[in-house]
Formats: structure tokens, sequence, C-alpha cells
């Protein structure tokens, strides 16, 4: 991945003429091109601050060919893929970044590292595969000497695959489709596929409680973690008992989902694995309102019908057609409504069985099928999406996600709440604020945003007015924070209105157990 | 239900002579009647510790009418159900007691006796329906002046019903009947029934991660947990956020399900509640040996086909027939094979899809259908077993029921070790050692061992040993140390096996922010 793109350059989607126009029209926005985009070695960085005698004492841990203090290396560590993070590449600031990297490659290096940055007073970022969009890789200095940035990219093996118990061991560093290809030569597939797939780490989805687009069948990653090896500045943890499931004491595992580094470095994860579908279905179908649809949605999460990917775009969403990006602002063909795709996979009774209930329900709330192709054309594209960010920019135009969860009673009023504070708040052109469910539960869904706006003057500024109002909003309206792009530096501020201030104490003395000094992932979760 | 009985005596269920004659035959049993039950008001309690000035505080607090000092009171709350603790009621030995039991009515009560408690150094165990199995309840005094029983009877109202998001919030002193009434005035049911159901809380399911016979369909209490109130020596909390799932930092919710009383008092849990089914469909089959069996179940469990119960028992439970209690001993019409009883919970439609699924699943490997039945008969005895304990303890028969759960690779190997370690540590004659898998995952299962024996000259000594043996043996074979009765005081030694001793410094480190005098259930779980 660029560090100043989601993705690869040549994976970029430049705008096609008709969308520069449609966006010139809707929010004034003045189409340029890649011209913005500064390259990395022009970029400024914080002057490292590590002394020789501490980076000589790192190296001596992990062998001199895994410390770096090379620019790319630090310039790829300093930021995640937030639209704040973006805009800072694009300006002339000078950008922190870890004053080293550093890549142990045993559980045992990890430890000594800890323990000696303890010591030394040294600040330690995990870095797995840098698609957070909350600030949760930023290197934060805080109160240390130094920081550095510790990656997993070392640990990137298959350990071990338990066949009968429907278990593998799978290092922290694997990518998303690194763990796919590993576990694919036993026939086996892990199922979660987060928009961040192609990048993201194993590591990365415990940390931060990732969820995927086929959570609806897989469940989401922190229901898949049987275990997780932990190593903690005081000591080497395996977390997660002998058994599936156990009464012995409070799950300790969800302590550490959640963590974003800042209790230890995870390095290893046990998994619930699947065999590879047999068979996929897929149905693409449309409801009248965004209203209806929830109604239909929410009965099939109700009934437990079983789709495996199963997701409700908003009018203008639908309208927008995301779901098939090369074709943004062409295929507007008339339709309205709201489009809802599902997927059903398993052996073929199984798929056939969760189809024909699930679509029993929609079609019972009043949907209508639109077949196959959209669902199919959704799946086809459905890692693309934010690779148009990247052009948006280029043009001047804000391209952001936000999403929350709420229970079903409330999911309406909270939509129309955070709609209403990035409306108010993104003032320089109208903007368009898109929303799909695409995570259900029995009790609520998530609510996932994306937001289109112009550009202002002061892009940073104007951005984190809104952000701040939205997150207000999302407070107020009864919503969490974050369904699963986690807190980091961006959501920390809100945190303790959902845990209160006994909860924050609870997690400072799981830190102050597991990290006396302080020096995991300062700055950020709480 | 009786201090020194599973239920009422009016339930029980004196033994029929033709299974008196089978113990005696199998166990050298000597058939006596119930003259080893000792009357309550001749049982001797340890003397009440507490001065006259905190049992008037305590009564300023709560009111006079909710503070005792009453034998039969005390009496009640002095042990729970385990087979030790019965035993303990037929010996002339002095019963450790509580030494006043204070029912307090709202949170702001329970928050002012925790911080009295905690000045003045008494110790507070919560007690809800006192079904605890493994000393959960019992009051240890450990270190401090004096011990109370915390009563949380007085907390049983069906506080809200969200019927859109599924979810009702409900007092921790509800049992679970008195839940299910509650909630069926709304049409909708809570699913969990453990076999403690009639006389276990909502409170208890939540403190000890509770698992009931419908978990296949409902999940374990754990999982229907949206929220939970709890008051610590440190304040109130409200924990469990606004959402069904989130990514906003760990889940503090498994920190306080399964702390079995030891970090505050839940008062209200907020749960996942469903509509009463439409149907139910039942279905028994029977399986050539009981590893033919584990496999049918485990593809059951990793296909997801849906059962809302499916248990299967091993040869000699299934012959003993232990699911039509009433006929114990009599019904062996010589068949052979291993049970296994299903049901099928929801919608017509829903209910039937998951039976033909299950079904041809289960056929496919080997079962035999024994039509419907044995499991309408297993539903309607299901919370009668327990009883059958107390007319074999009246024939000196050891009756004890020991629960784990493994990875499905591991199964046999450990339902092996388990039934050695019972057979070789219960020398006075051989035993009977039944064992069902009655919760299924897909990566493994419960394990649940129903032992019958004789009784030796000690039994007290007798059974202590046998069960170290085991839980011994549970841990050397990979299992969890339970999975669903708890750790109260006779799992203790066995949790740091399985957390590890960072593990049991974290849980202090929560004890220490939250009930910093020590005060919550001494000397249990950790």
């Amino acid at each position: 991945m660029e560090h100043n793109l989601w993705g690869t350059a040549e994976e970029g989607k430049p705008l096609s003429n008709s969308v520069k126009k449609l966006l010139g029209l809707l929010l004034g926005a003045k189409p340029t091109d890649a011209a913005s985009r500064i390259p990395a070695a022009q970029i400024k960085l914080s002057e490292p601050r590590l002394t020789d005698g501490q980076l000589h004492a790192l190296e001596n841990i992990v062998g001199a060919d895994y410390v770096s203090q090379d620019h790319e290396q630090r310039l790829r560590r300093s930021h995640g893929k937030s639209y704040p993070d973006l805009l800072d590449w694009r300006t002339d600031k000078v950008i922190a970044a870890p004053d080293a990297v550093i890549a142990p490659g045993t559980e045992a290096e990890v430890l000594e590292v800890l323990q000696y940055c303890s010591r030394e007073r040294i600040a330690v970022v995990t870095f797995g595969g840098g698609s957070s969009v909350v600030g949760g890789v930023n290197p934060v200095r805080g109160e240390f000497a130094a920081v550095i940035s510790l990656d997993v990219n070392r640990f990137t093996q298959l350990e071990d695959v338990d066949m009968v118990s429907a278990l593998a061991t799978l290092g922290a560093g694997l990518t998303g489709p690194a763990a796919e290809l590993l576990l694919g030569e036993h026939g086996l597939q892990l199922g979660h596929y987060p928009q961040s797939f192609p990048y993201a780490t194993i590591g990365g989805y415990a940390a931060a409680r990732s969820s995927g687009q086929s959570s609806s069948g897989y469940g989401r990653f922190d229901s898949m973690v049987r275990a997780l090896t932990v190593v903690t500045p005081q000591g080497i943890m395996e977390i997660g008992g002998p058994a599936p499931a156990s009464a012995t004491g409070p799950d300790l595992r969800q302590l550490f989902l959640g963590s974003e580094g800042t209790l230890g470095v995870i390095t290893r994860v046990r998994v619930r694995i699947h065999p590879i579908p047999e068979v996929k279905r897929y149905e693409a179908f449309s409801f009248r309102d965004f209203k209806a649809g929830v109604a239909a949605v929410r009965a099939v999460a109700q009934q437990g019908t079983g789709p495996t990917v199963i997701r409700l775009s908003d009018d203008i969403e639908s309208s927008i057609n995301l779901s098939s990006t090369d074709k943004i602002g062409e295929t507007n063909k008339g339709d309205s409504g709201c489009t809802c795709i599902t997927m059903f996979e398993g052996s073929p009774e199984h798929a056939k069985s969760r189809h024909a209930e699930t679509r029993a329900v929609l079609l019972a709330h009043g949907a209508k099928s639109l077949g196959e192709e959209p669902a199919r054309q959704w799946e086809q594209g459905r890692f693309g999406a934010p690779m148009l960010r990247d052009a948006l920019l280029d043009n001047h135009v804000i391209c952001e996600t936000l999403e929350t969860a709420t229970d079903w009673s409330n999911i309406l009023k909270l939509r129309a709440a955070v709609v209403e504070a990035l409306g108010v708040n993104l003032p320089t052109s109208p903007s368009i604020v898109m929303c799909h469910v695409s995570h259900i539960y029995p009790e609520g869904a998530s609510l996932y945003f994306t937001i289109i706006s112009g550009q202002s003057a002061a892009p940073h500024e104007q951005w984190w007015k809104a952000k701040a109002a939205t997150c207000r909003a999302i407070v107020t309206h009864g919503g969490t924070i974050s369904h699963h792009h986690g807190v980091g530096t961006d959501h920390r501020p809100y945190l303790e209105s959902e845990i209160g201030s006994l909860g924050i104490k609870l997690l400072q003395a799981a830190k102050d157990t597991l990290d006396p000094v302080g020096i995991m992932n300062p700055g950020k979760l709480f």
C-alpha cells in the first residue's frame, strides 16, 4: 500500500469525466489532477530521537537487518489511512514519524524489546497493515524519550491446523489474502473480509475488533478468536483456554481484543476456520425506502434465516450505486429505492435453504428481487471503493467514512442524527451522505456512512469540526462510537461516555499490571 | 428449595424397589430411608459475629425487616448444592453460616451496604438461588471480622421490554421460571434452561456463566447478556455499551460475566429475548457408539444445521435411560448404542428446515431414528434428574455431576481420562460413570459426567480425593475446569493453570480497582 493512498497507484481509479462534471455541479469541486500528491522523498519527517546506543542495543536484540531508520520505512509507519492522514501527505508540514522501525522475529525478541524500551522509556507502537482510520498506528511519543514502530510482519506462519476442531493458528503479521492463501492449501478459509482485507493483518483484526462483510455468516473477528499470544512488558501470555466455551471465570480474551496495542503485542491468533464453501448463491433486492428495508433485515436477523452477507444501502447510496465503483454516476437508470445485497455460502442444501428462508422474509417485507447480478457486481468491486477516495481527494473532494451501531429501535433516529451532524458541519457545499447497514444482529445493526463533500480552504479544521460534531451526535443519540474501526486517537475522547470512569480505571489497572511504565501505544484508546 | 435437598421434599423421587435392588447389586449400597436427613432446627450453625452496632447500622441502611439472623435464614444461605454440601447436612458438624442475611431493595442501598462493609471489614457473599455446586455461595470469612449474605431476591422486576430490539432488562433476583413468566406476558421468552432453571437466578446465571439445555439454539447465558448493572464498593457501573456489537475497546462485560461476586453485586441484566416459538419439533436418534455419535454432532455444529437442543448420551447413560427418571432401571429394553435427543424451535418453516438439515447430517453419520417420543420424554423430565440425588444419598450412594469442555479432536481422550480418574478414585465399589455431550460449538463441546458409586465410611474424604484426581485429569488432558458450573472454592486451585499467573494478576488488579478492601466473596474464584 502506498503511504499516501489506499492501495497502490496502479489500483487507483481516476474519475471519469462524467463524475468530475457531476462533482463540480453538486459540490463545486474544482477538477485537478494528481498534482497535489507530494513524492515520498520530498516529505519532511520528524528528526529521529534514538541515541546511537539505543539503536545499537535494539540491533543487538533483533539483528541489524531488522532495525531501520530509513526515510521510506519511517514514513510508511507514520500514518494510517484516515482522511486527515491522507490530507497530511498533501501539505508541507513535518510528519511525526517513528524514530525507528523494528521487526522482531520471535516472541522472545519482542519481549526483550519491550523490556529494553520499558527501561529506556521508549514508546512502542505495534504496526501490522497500517490501515487504521482512527489514528491507531500514528506514533505518539507522549511523555517518552522516543517512539518506535514495532512491525509484526515477520509473524507470517500458519502455525498449525486442527481439521477436526476447525481451528488454526495464524501469525499476527499475515494479511487477509496471505492468511486465506495458506488456509486455502488445506481447503479452508477464515471468511473475514473487512474493507481493509487486502492490507490489514490478523493481529490488527484482533487488536481493533474488526468486522468483515461476511459477518452475518462467519461472525465478527472477535467471535472467531479462540486464543491469542500476547507479548507484554511483563511476560508472554497465552490467552484463551482449552475449550470453545468455559465458565472458568471472566473471559480475558475480551480484554485483549480491542486493546489496540496498549497492553502488549499480539503475535499469534488461534481462530475458527471453515471449509471453503461448496457453493455461493447471490440475490439482490430492492425496497421502497430505507425504513422498509431496515424492518426486513431486522426480521432476517431476529429469525436467524442465515445469510452469509446481507447489506442494505439507503436511497442515496443505492442510486449512486457505489456497489459498482466503475460506473459511479453513470448507471442511474432511474431506479429508486434501497438496494439489499444477499449472499449465501455452504453446502448446496445449506445455502439453498438459507437463501429460501431469507428470501421469503424479505419478500414478505415488500422486497422486489433484482436478481443475482447486482450482488455479484458488489462482490467483485467490494474492496475497490476506498481507492476512489484518493481520486476524489485529488479533486479537492472530501471522501471519508464513519460508522456506528445501535439497537433496531434506535436505528432510524441515529441515522438521521448523523446525517444532520455531517450536513450542518461540512458547510462549503451540499454534502452527499450515504449510509448502509452491513452487520446485523438480533438486537440491532451497524450504520456505515460515506461522506462526500467539497473541501474548504482549511480542510483539516473543516473535517475535525464535522467529525467532532458527528461523534457527539452518535454519543447523544445512543450509538456506539465505533462498530469496527476502533478507538485510536480519534475516538479516545468519547470512550468514557461509553464505559464510564470506573471502566477507564479498569483498563488503566490492566495496563498498569502488564505495562507498568506505560510504553505500549501511549495516547491511544484511553 | 429445601436447604438439604435439590428442590422440595414433595418433588423428591424415592427410589423404586427395583432401583434399590439394582444399586445393592451393583454398588453394594445399603438401602435405607430418609432417616439420615437431620431437621433444620437441629443443625448447629456457627455463632453470628456481627456486633449489635453493626447489625443496627445495616438495619439503618436497608430497614430492619431486611436484616435477619434467624437460624433458618442463615442456614439456607450457608451452602450450595454440591454433593459435599448435601453430605454436610447429614453430619453433626457445626456449619459455617453467614453472620446475617441482608436484602437491599435498591442499588443505592447495595452501594451503602458495600461501603459500610468495606469500612467495617465485613465480607459480603451475594446470594441468588443458592444452586451453586462449586462452593460459590458458601460464606468464607477469610481475613475479615464477619461475613454476611447479601440476597438479591428483591430485584425481581421486568424493568423494560424493547420488542423491536428484542431486549429486556431483568432483575438479578428473578428465578428462571419467574423471568419466563414475566416475559411470557409479552409473548416472549429467554430460552435459558440450565438444570438449575427452577431455582437459579438471572444474576447467578451471569455471575457464573451459566449455559442452558437450549444453548445450541439460544446461546450460552453470557452470549445473551447485552448489559449489566453491577454495584461495586467503588460505585455503580452500567456495563455494556449502546450497541449489540462494538469496536470501542475491550468488552468489559466479559470481566463481570464469570466474576462470581468477587467484583460487585449484579443487580440487573439486560438480555436478548425471543418470541415464544410457534412450534417445537422433536426427534431422537440412536448411534452404534459414542464415537459415531460425536462425529455426527460435530458435523451438526460445524455445518450450522441449527438445532435448538442437541444432546448425545454415551452407552451407559443411554441404557440407564436417565432421560426418563421415573423409569430408571426399569426400561432397559435391550437397546444398545447412544441416544441423541434433538429439538427444533421457531416458525413452522424455520423449525422444519433446521430439522430436515440436522436429520440428514445425523442419518448420513449412521444415526437411526427413534422417533419423537424419547425427545419429548427427555423434555418433560429434564429438571427432575437432580432430585434423584437426594434419594440416592438417603441410600448411601454418591451421585454427583462434573463437567468440562474441550475441542472435538480431544473429546474422546478427555472423556476416557475423566472416566478413569473417577473409576480409580472411588474405590469402595464399581462406579457408574455416565457422560453426555449437551453443548456443542464448531470447535468442540462440553462433556457432562454423572457419577454413581457406593459411599465409603469417610464420604467427604472419598469424594474430595476423587474430585481432585478428576480435576487434575481434566487439566492434564486439555479440558477446561468448568464449562458451566463455575469456579467457586472447589475449582479455584485450578484457575491459574488455565489463565496463567499474569491472568490471575489481571483479575486481582480488577478487584483491587473495584473492591480495594477485598470484601466481595473472598476465597472464591482466584
